[in-house]
């Protein structure tokens, strides 16, 4: 296992107001010197919820996103609010994009979505025993809430509209879970 | 299905010779008015390799990422460049980063990392029937080469080090789509 590069400086380049982005400037083991510029996120990351609705079905949302110009289909998810526990910051997120509260949350998996130039961590929560409970959130238009059954995720797969890398990776991991698990 | 907001206005905010920042101005159909700050990526975007060393075994590589501060186990990956063909670009990687050629390439999946505040796209390439062949890369240090398992999937989902979200999902569908393929 390599020793890591050692980081001689670190300076901001801009906070957008939304972005922070830092340059650090590294030298690795065997001398090679590099700058580095990076995306910094916040310490305590995201969440991404997969709500179970019954043991064969999970709640997708479909919501503009403004990155990819297109309506997206995936779970919902959000930034973890300073000093909110991850398993209650996944619970507020469905409370306020699919409209249901859960009864039992469990954090599954932690992914990094591009950890080359970004710290951004993303926590995985399977959100099961719902329940009717809507919240307020900031979102600009109502979102579609569209059910899914796991069984049909290859239908799912090929849909251009379901895209995003952490969505595909998390609902594989559900799905993998649930078989594995005695059947009910 | 909504119909997409107006993009009223685009300005670049800043672009620091890595991160090309931009913000909108976006009126939704129910009248709503939003900014939104997107990291904007190359138009023809990036290409994930996943190298078949043979039918049970892939090559993963070992990186120091500078965003999370830690060397990640990853498949091979980078921009495709001007003009490039994604499966040229993906042969051009696995050359640079792994040691190998691929007589045989497959684009399997598109994905997106981030698409509410970032458009880039990474192209996801089954890379087979690989011979040695090496390309010299711009890493600033020898990469490490870890050939893997697919039977032993399970267990690099527990590595601390296996955090991206493209190639956990990636590895899913190369999993699925050889468990689907008549035996050889």
């Amino acid at each position: 296992m390599s020793k890591k590069p050692t980081i001689s400086a670190r300076r901001r380049i801009i906070h957008t107001g939304v972005f922070n982005i830092e340059e650090m400037d590294l030298e690795f083991t065997n001398g090679e010197q590099r700058k580095y510029q990076c995306v910094v996120g916040s310490e305590q990351g995201a969440v991404l919820a997969v709500p179970l609705l019954d043991r064969d079905t999970v709640l997708l949302i479909r919501e503009y996103a403004a990155g990819t110009d297109r309506y997206e289909l995936a779970f919902p998810k959000g930034h973890i609010e300073d000093g909110e526990d991850m398993l209650v910051a996944a619970d507020r997120e469905i409370q306020e994009e699919v409209g249901y509260g859960a009864r039992k949350l469990e954090h599954i998996h932690s992914f990094t979505i591009a950890p080359g130039y970004m710290s951004h961590t993303t926590h995985i929560v399977l959100a099961s025993e719902l329940y009717p409970q809507r919240l307020p959130g900031d979102e600009p238009e109502e979102i579609e809430v569209v059910p899914w059954k796991i069984a049909d995720m290859d239908q799912l797969l090929r849909c251009h509209d379901f895209t995003e890398a952490r969505s595909i990776a998390a609902l594989f991991l559900v799905r993998d879970l649930l078989q594995a698990e005695p059947g009910t």
